[in-house]
This record gives structure tokens, C-alpha cells and sequence, in this order.
């Protein structure tokens, strides 16, 4: 990257970027510059429309047709085959249904089930840094089977291959850490899981929009993530899950509902799975915040994922770049990688006044967030951040700063 | 009730009836009777600007701000507090989160666990008539636990008392049958239930909005139910689970996610689950489809559910007087109940063409469904269904009839 030295330079970038328009796409407030769309993804203008028609036309005038002429019942799947391709799974491996936390219950529910044949695989590998439910879910399963499961978890990704071994029936990792934005790489680590008989479980909730993930390339097992952080689904919108045609005849786990019957309308007192990815469904979804997830999906058909790959690598460089350039007299370490393949779509830095700090740039119109333990994290989406988004950030940060402009006896009370 | 024989005596009933001005806060398209409430409740008027309030304001403007300011963390709970006086429940027993079956799936769970200290129970008793998912979810769990535990469906209510006995562990019943309508006294049968020392986890999809239901005054154990149907959320809004405060601690149940845990954003690696009702949450909330669940308990907030009750066996009982008299040349049985002690919101008539005399009503504008094997089902809200509904509804049915003015080549194809 050219050396950028003034807020001209920036404006520069912006005018050359290929994704500059893709803004427009979406309803940012005046005077914000929004940092936190890896926490709640900004709303696409698409929405408003989406919803009253889905509120007026479907719901209040089509009434229940609207199972069949609206969609509906399909809209896990149709939604899962247009995020397909955006984490490198086929046409019916995705569907988009229930929270993260409940995509993961299944997927190590059907991981152990696969893995019950080897009775000596009883150790679920993750890392103690990984998202807290993600953890909690493996606990909740292994904890109610009563089997002598156990959850390994390892400090650093390094320690991986020591720790890995016939005993492990499952991996289980994000695929970019939400904290540090480390960036793990995902064809190597599943081959290395592989070569144990293990199972990949991966979480793309950080990576899914941020950056291209190749789900069957990687040749991995299960993957679930999120729809409302880089993808702009909406708050808290349904999340998704991926199991390849490979494993799709193999694929139980006990949430069977009736939408992951085969004849779901027949109303059967028995359970017989579907074939295909539709048995990773459960009950019923929430069509209102399922149906904008489709706004947020529309607008990746306008580009491509290495166009934001490259982008976003372009606006972290920058951020760290000016970050360590213009706040060096600051007690600033970064905690995210500087090393491409092993970054994703964030900057994160570690401060003894973190908490404060971000507050206080909240307060200036600047959103990023807070994580324990002292890190303030940024988080930057191609589609809608601008170069020059990052120089006024950094500015901003600067004279919090120098000016040592921030409060440090807040106490935390925040939820994001 | 008066001899009803004519239109306008129905007409006389509407201007005195004391819920014909909540019709006004609900869409119905014109030309329509909506007769398929039970199914997909109609659209509460305000629904459209919370929608556009949730998308504009909260998601778009104020972003993660939200998730305090705007209280959607607390959704589940506020909601859940809005919804439990019209279940007999108390404050801080119930939360609005997930579908009915994930829901069922912690509560069957829960009761297991509870019972698991005597080893002998080991049956889930339910019905055969049950509405699928809640057999499948019992199925899955049971299956994937692998102790022996078994399901025993009973083919009528009136076997219970054969059927139930110190290896019970748990009667999992829908309070109102979705096919016929038959209502459970749900006090009288949570105590043969309790006699054996066995637990009563109630389904309340058909009941919660339909008539006064008392939790607790039923001494239940745990319920769940559906906000989509009566109570008018919205499509696949997100359901409910009541667990009453004598259980909370003991609650336990393997979807243990990070809203469930006892400091969510403390992003520690153990799971330990809040005190109190929210240890029944696990993941992220659709916060979209979730804040809608609102505008429908809103309108239960100018009523009160014996007047709802009133009106709906006023409905029920003039529908199947009127077809029994209307329509007594034609081969039509009815599958409801006639007491009302053992009555829902709803009359099921069987038909040997019952689905293709349904498509005709639909056509004409009448909206109930169909229900294998046989069966018309019509379900009266009475907080939008007037009284000359009903005789516009059995004269169109008449008229159908009477013309065999439908067509028994159609074929089965609707998801309903």
C-alpha cells in the first residue's frame, strides 16, 4: 500500500475503490463512523421495504398462503442456497434457521453420533479463547450424554497438534477469533484434524462476509455462523448451518422437529428425518427477521469476496498502519495479526484504559467495543467503511488520547 | 344462548358484543373470513410501525446501542412478563424465546433430569394425536439419551389413568388438541399426573390467547406454547416457555448457550446458568419477528381472557348450530367436543371431500384448514371474528355444499 500521510490521501483510496457505491446500499446515522458491524452488521436500505412488504402483503393480507406463495416454508433453504456460495458450500448444504448456539448443539450432536463407532474418541477439541457458547454448547451436550465425553481446551492454536490424537472425536473452532481477529487457516487445520480421524466443526461467525471462506475446498465437516454480524441479516436474525452432501445421509441430532421431517405435513406420530440438508432443521422460524436476512445476502451479488477480502485487508493495514504512526506515544499494543493469512476483518487493540476509551470514542461518534480482558476492537466491513472512515477514526482516537479526553471511572454496563 | 336465525340477528350480536371494537386494531384483508387464526394469527395494526420503528430507529440509527437502550436483551423476559398473566403464570416465570419445539426439547430435558433420581421412571406418556413435533422432539431426546426411556402414546385422554404409574416420569399433553379442539381440565389431570408422582408439561399453542388458562393455579410443572396462532405475533414469531419459580433452580437442560448463563458478557469458558426464568434461554433473539410478539399482547392488554372465553363459546357454539342446521343434508360430523369444559376455540367437522370443500371455501374467501384425515377445522379469535362471520362462513359452506360446487380431483399440496 502507498504510504497514506493526510485524510486527501484517503479520499483518494475512496475514489478509486470498486466498492464505494455498495455504501449506498445501506443507512448509516450522520456523524458515525460504524466500526462494530463484526458485532450487529449496519441495516441495508432494502430492509424497510422488505419488511412492510412481508408484514403487509404477506402476513396481513396472504395470510397463511403465504407458506406456499410467499416462500416461507422454503425460506431456510432458499436463503441457505444464496449464502452458499459466499463460504464456498454447494446448492443444498446451507440452510438458514435458529440461533448459532442451537447450529452448533446439532452439529456436535451429529459429530459425536458419527464418531460413537470409535469408542475411544471422547475428547472435543476447542480453544479456551473461543466464543463463550460455543464452548457452553459442547458442555451442555457432553455433560447430558454422560458418556465420558470431555472438552479439551487449548491456549493457543499452536498447541493443536500435541494435543490432537486418536482420542478426539471432535475439533471445534472459530474460524477468526472474535477477539484478536486471528485468522486460522482453515484447509491446513482440518487436514491435520483429518489425519487423526477427527472432525471438523467450524464457526464462521467472523469470517462469513468478512472474507472467502472455502468450506468444501477445506474439505471440512460441519460449519455453522451468523447472518447479522458481516452479513447484515438484522439483529439477531437467524443463523445458519452447513453440512456437505457427504454427510448429509449421516447428519442426526436430537432437535428433530417437525421441519426436519420428511413429510412434515403428514403429520406422522414417527421421525423420519429428510433427506438433504433440511434435516438440520428444527420448528418453526421467525419469517419477519429470517425474510431481511435476503436484504443483507442481496448485496454480496453485487460483488465478490476477494474484492472485500482486499479491501478489508486494505482498511485493517491502514487503521494499524495510522494507529501506530499518529497514537505512538500511547500505551497501544495490538493483539491482532499483522500477517494477512492470519488476520480477519478487524483490528484489535489492547489498552490499559480500553473500557474508557471506547466510550469515550462512542461518545465522538466513533463505534467500536469493548472486550475483556482491556481490548478495544474495530471492526471493519468493506461494503460500507471508507478509507477515509479509518483516518477519522484514528484522528478521533489520537485526541481521546493526547487529550486524555475519557472517563476511568466508568463503570462496565454494556451489552454488545 | 338466543335462537339465532338470520343474518341480522347475528348483526344485533355484534353491536353488543363487547369486543367488536378490538377488531379495529387488527388488518384483515377484504372480502376474507378468517377462520385459520389458530394457524397464523391476523396482523395487529401497529405491527407495521414497530417493525418500522425496530428497522429504522433501533437497527438502523441507534445499531448496538440497542441491545440496552432500546431493551432488546431484555425482550425475552419483558415480553415474557407481558405474556404470563394470560397463562396464569406469574411475573419472572416466563420468557419468549426460540420455537415451540426447542422449547419443549429444555422442558422435557428439565423434567427428566428432575426425575432421573429414581431410576425406575422411564416413560414420557403423550398422545398419539399429539401435534407431531412435540413427539418428535420427545423422540429425539429419549433416543439420543439411550437409558431406556420410552414413549407411550395414548390413543384418548380417558386412558390416562390405565396408562400412568410410578415408572412415569412425564405426561407431555397439548392443552387443546390442534386436530379436534378437545381441551384437557388441566387441573384435574395435573393431579392424577402428580398422584403418580410423575410431571405435567403442558403445550399451550391452542390455548394461550384462546381461553383462561392457570398455570399455576394448576400446580403444572412446565408449559410452552406458541405466540403465531392466538396471540397474533407474527409468522413464526419466536415461542414460549414457562417454567414456574419452584422449579427454576433445578431447571437444567443441555442447550445451555450464553444467554442462559449467569454473566453473559463476563465471556468466561464455564457454563453456569443464571438464577431465575432466563436459564431457559440459549441463543441470540430474532429481534425483528420478536419485538412484533409485543403488538399482539398489547391487544389482550383492553380485555381480559374470561370475556375472550365468553365470546369464543358464543362463536364456536353458534358456528355448530348453524351448520348442524344449515347444512344438514350433507355427511358432516363433528370431531369437537360439544361440552365446553372439554371445548378450544375451534370446530372440526370431518367430510369424506374435506380437503376439497376446503379449497372451495378458501376460493370464496372463507379461510379455515384442512387437517388429515378428513377434517375441516375452523378457529374463532374473538378478538376478530364477528358474529356474522359465522353466518357468512356456514351460508358459503352451504352453498359449496349444496352445489357440490368443489373439486375432488385436487390433489393434497399445501402447507398449512
Amino acid at each position: 500500500m502507498t504510504q497514506i500521510t493526510s485524510r486527501a490521501d484517503c479520499q483518494a483510496l475512496d475514489q478509486q475503490d470498486a466498492l464505494t457505491s455498495l455504501r449506498d446500499d445501506f443507512i448509516l446515522p450522520d456523524g458515525v463512523i460504524y466500526l462494530d458491524g463484526n458485532s450487529l452488521g449496519a441495516r441495508p436500505k432494502a430492509s424497510l421495504q422488505r419488511a412492510q412488504e412481508v408484514i403487509t402483503q404477506e402476513w396481513g393480507t396472504d395470510l397463511i398462503t403465504s407458506w406456499n406463495k410467499a416462500g416461507w416454508f422454503e425460506l431456510p433453504s432458499s436463503l441457505g442456497n444464496q449464502l452458499a456460495p459466499l463460504v464456498g458450500a454447494e446448492v443444498n448444504e446451507v440452510v438458514v434457521t435458529d440461533s448459532t448456539s442451537i447450529n452448533l448443539f446439532k452439529a456436535i450432536a451429529a459429530g459425536l453420533q458419527i464418531q460413537a463407532k470409535d469408542a475411544k474418541r471422547k475428547t472435543i477439541i476447542t480453544e479456551r479463547s473461543n466464543f463463550p457458547t460455543d464452548i457452553y454448547m459442547a458442555e451442555g451436550i457432553t455433560k447430558w450424554l454422560d458418556r465420558g465425553y470431555q472438552i479439551v481446551l487449548i491456549d493457543t492454536p499452536e498447541e493443536l497438534p500435541d494435543v490432537i490424537n486418536d482420542q478426539t472425536a471432535l475439533v471445534m473452532l472459530t474460524h477468526v477469533n472474535y477477539r484478536t481477529g486471528y485468522l486460522h487457516d482453515m484447509a491446513a487445520v482440518t487436514t491435520l484434524i483429518h489425519q487423526h480421524g477427527a472432525l471438523a466443526l467450524w464457526d464462521l461467525a467472523h469470517s462469513a462476509g468478512a472474507l472467502p471462506v472455502h468450506l468444501n475446498a477445506a474439505n471440512a465437516d460441519f460449519a455453522v455462523g451468523c447472518t447479522y454480524k458481516y452479513l447484515n441479516g438484522g439483529p439477531g436474525a437467524p443463523a445458519f448451518i452447513w453440512v456437505p452432501q457427504r454427510h448429509q445421509a449421516v447428519f442426526n441430532h436430537p432437535l428433530s422437529g417437525w421441519w426436519g421431517h420428511e413429510s412434515p405435513f403428514a403429520m406422522a406420530p414417527g421421525f423420519t428425518p429428510t433427506p438433504g440438508i433440511r434435516r438440520a432443521l428444527c420448528g418453526t422460524q421467525p419469517i419477519v427477521s429470517l425474510a431481511l436476512v435476503g436484504c443483507g445476502l442481496d448485496v454480496f451479488g453485487k460483488t465478490d469476496m476477494q474484492a472485500i477480502r482486499k479491501k478489508s485487508l486494505a482498511l485493517t493495514d491502514l487503521f494499524i498502519q495510522l494507529v501506530e504512526q499518529r497514537c505512538a506515544s500511547h500505551p497501544l499494543e495490538l493483539v491482532t495479526p499483522r500477517d494477512h493469512h492470519q488476520r480477519g476483518s478487524q483490528a484489535s487493540f489492547k489498552h490499559p484504559h480500553a473500557y474508557a476509551v471506547i466510550q469515550a470514542l462512542i461518545t465522538r461518534g466513533v463505534i467500536g467495543d469493548y472486550r475483556e480482558p482491556a481490548i478495544m476492537r474495530f471492526g471493519f466491513t468493506p461494503l460500507y467503511v471508507r478509507y477515509v472512515d479509518v483516518w477519522d477514526a484514528v484522528e478521533t482516537l489520537r485526541d481521546v488520547l493526547d487529550k486524555q479526553d475519557y472517563d476511568t471511572n466508568l463503570q462496565r454496563n454494556a451489552v454488545t
